[in-house]
């Protein structure tokens, strides 16, 4: 154990106990069987570290579920908060509100090209869900094209754009969807060897899937601009470029889902930027204010927003450009501009986590591949190089992954792991030497993966 | 004009000029179109006041969207958000709080029967969304039944359960809704002169519904305990048990939404409580906090938790139980306990409210309806008493609800308004004196409805 005991006392141990008790007494959990389920406690955050309920310092390479991009605590984002709470904590939608102004003004400043209307939400499912509304009015159509291996959600329309195992329960192909494969170079569904084969061939069944399915009845295409939880596989060279290119083409409404690869995650202030395209509509939620209070929203392109100038909106929500919400993404974006952070991100993943993730693959016979840009990288398990076998399997866990998390956790971290990946997506601005310390405490886990190997 | 310019500098009201500029170039408003759109200033609240952009006081019989039932900033709460802010502001949902199991235990201890599971959501929306996802995976069907004039929220499933016009932009037959007609005495959809015939013909009228739709496939019954934005129409003697009964004799969930109704605005903690009903699963936000954070979940029964003990529940969010929102929750509910606010909301609407709407209807032939419990009050306005010819459509506005609205903001109120509706929706909190001046002022928008009387 390399984990210390620290700034813990024993009365904060007892209080987490006793909240660890009432939590499996009262409350139900996101994504869980209820019974079995051992919540882990946190009884302190700051900056890149978390406390469990022994009082075990960690450090955090989660950002909790990838949203806390400016660390914990961040003291200008608590002052803001705390600022704004004392001045005017909610306000109905309907009313101006100098907070949620500015912090659309804000947004719409980073937001790429002439997406420069901001409707607010509560977080990433709901932005999803009104994009894909604002775009079946807009076109006046009703299909979504969205790819596999995807998540966009847990409301019930975002969870069937979703195209990965969560989304099976609540299946229902008459919502109008229709799955796409995705550009996923690693383990491609094209037979792909190289990079650029892999573009052309998904450019090629897009297009494919386009047509046989009548573009005239397409309203929208839902993408992750990196795929996120389904596995940070970045697009191959030219993808995405395509993807922009083949919605204008057919007059379908290209959605960029931004939630957890937006707001400097990648290492530019949206991941689109990375090759310059701007989508029709673009949704957000997790990093725009590092998830302190519950914010997303949608930024809207001029050509949509026109569809609204005199027609009503057929959506809304309670606590839309919630005051607290927006007081909060303010002070995170200022944050991030002051300290750079976005630089930061990708100075972090240039020059620490690119050449250290390379390592591994070069050293640990279980890293099949490693990917990523920024602080937002993703490490595959694998039991075999050559057939490329997970080491666990497709929307499911084993014991052997759980042995590789175990051991991370064991070495002082709090990781996060999904079906046979270590997703390595640190706060924006961990500390070079917190950040060494924490892949030297991966690495560990490594080791465990390492004996697996067939 | 009554109102009084006070406690607002002229840099506040500069600022709010800037707002609301901003607000016109980047924020993209709920239910609206964009352009014609004027959305009014808000620098200031305070209790039962808020301060618009020239610095005009008004009374707030609005309560927002009815959700500030605490009033606007409770000291208590936002007390208690400045501490969380400090220690911590956000958790992934996987984790143990304090804040968190403190609210649950708490919600919990209010809910009506053996509700005492809570699944936290961030609004009323989402709540209603994972209520059905878990009606549906516990009876292992799909259809839903749900009322007309209902609302359930803006997201694509919760839009098309609700019956308002809101849902027809959205409507989508294929998500399994089926809508049935609500007991309504006032405009009785089943030719009742009674309340008694009402609650007999409307139960009848349900049971038909879902025999002919077949109860074997009806997974829930989504219907608001009182409904809400669509009339605060109270149920009439003996609905609720009848729905309860039908519910249970059908093997169907009732799934009664208390996002409005709940958390003591009805002059009961749950509306269900004046019919010691008992649903299966309850949905709620607004009220558990004031809204004062972004907040909403669903209180699940001991059976449909069983279905979720050994199997994955297949939903969930970022933001499930956000510390900041249940801190908030948590200093609410205490709030209202300490001050014993519902029991105060029972008797403003017994002495003060519900007298004086008496009076109103006696005294202006503009007055259709008046109807209500605690601080939850509808005045139907019409143009003949007879005919009850609505001031205004169902479903649109009118010049002359229009110039009643005018009426009440020159007054130096700021209403709820909805269709040919007034609502009296105030904190629970109220002091009496500025209720009954809010209701004088009122009366002066009641004499404009007058003068469209035919
Ligand atoms: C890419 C993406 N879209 C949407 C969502 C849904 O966001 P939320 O959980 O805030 O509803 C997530 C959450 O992880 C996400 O990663
Ligand atoms: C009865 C009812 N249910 C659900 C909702 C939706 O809540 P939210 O706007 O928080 O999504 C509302 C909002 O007004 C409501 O009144």
């Amino acid at each position: 154990m390399t984990t210390e005991i620290s700034d813990i006392t024993s009365e904060q141990i007892a209080a987490g106990q006793r909240a660890h008790e009432l939590d499996r007494e009262h409350v139900f959990h996101s994504w869980q069987a209820q019974g079995p389920f051992n919540p882990m406690t946190i009884l302190k955050t700051e900056g890149s570290y978390v406390w469990d309920g022994e009082g075990n310092k960690l450090i955090d390479l989660s950002s909790q579920l990838v949203n806390t991009n400016v660390g914990h605590q961040h003291p200008k984002v608590v002052a803001a908060i705390i600022e704004q709470a004392g001045k005017i904590a909610t306000i109905a939608p309907q009313h101006v509100n100098d907070a949620r102004s500015e912090a659309a003004r804000l947004i719409a400043s980073h937001t790429p090209g002439d997406l420069d209307k901001i409707f607010f939400t509560n977080g990433g499912a709901d932005a999803n869900e009104h994009a894909i509304r604002m775009a079946r009015v807009h076109t006046g159509k009703h299909k979504v094209l969205s790819a596999y291996r995807s998540y966009h959600g847990g409301t019930h329309l975002a969870v069937n754009v979703t195209g990965d195992p969560r989304r099976v329960a609540s299946d229902n192909a008459s919502d109008g969807v229709v799955h796409f494969f995705p550009a996923y170079p690693y383990r491609s569904y094209f037979n792909s060897t190289t990079e650029a084969e892999e573009t052309q061939r998904a450019l090629k069944h897009l297009e494919d899937t386009i047509i046989l399915e009548g573009a005239s009845n397409i309203a929208a295409l839902v993408l992750e601009s990196i795929p996120g939880s389904a596995g940070i596989y970045v697009p191959p060279a030219g993808y995405m470029e395509g993807v922009r290119e083949l919605t204008r083409k057919y007059g379908i409404v290209f959605i960029a889902d931004e939630v957890m690869a937006g707001f400097g995650r990648s290492g530019e202030w949206f991941a689109v930027n990375h090759w310059n395209v701007v989508p029709d509509l673009m949704t957000f939620a997790k990093g725009v204010n590092s998830g302190y209070v519950p914010l997303g929203g949608v930024a809207i392109s001029p050509q949509i927003f026109e569809t609204f100038r005199e027609r009503v909106y057929p959506g809304g929500l309670t606590y839309s450009g919630h005051p607290l919400a927006c007081a909060a993404a303010v002070a995170t974006i200022e944050a991030m501009e002051e300290e750079d952070l976005v630089a930061n991100a990708k100075r972090l993943g240039d020059e620490i986590i690119g050449p250290r993730l390379a390592q591994f693959k070069a050293d640990h016979p279980s890293v099949g591949d490693v990917r990523g840009t920024g602080v937002f990288w993703a490490i595959e398990l694998v039991t075999n190089r050559e057939t490329r076998e997970p080491l666990a399997a497709y929307g499911g866990s084993s014991p052997e992954m759980n042995q590789v998390i175990a051991a991370a956790r064991a070495a002082g971290l709090l990781p996060f792991a999904n079906f046979n990946r270590l997703h390595v997506v640190p706060a924006l601005n961990i500390p070079d030497d917190v950040l060494i310390e924490a892949l030297d405490k991966l690495e560990q886990a490594l080791v465990v993966a390492d004996g697996f190997v067939k």
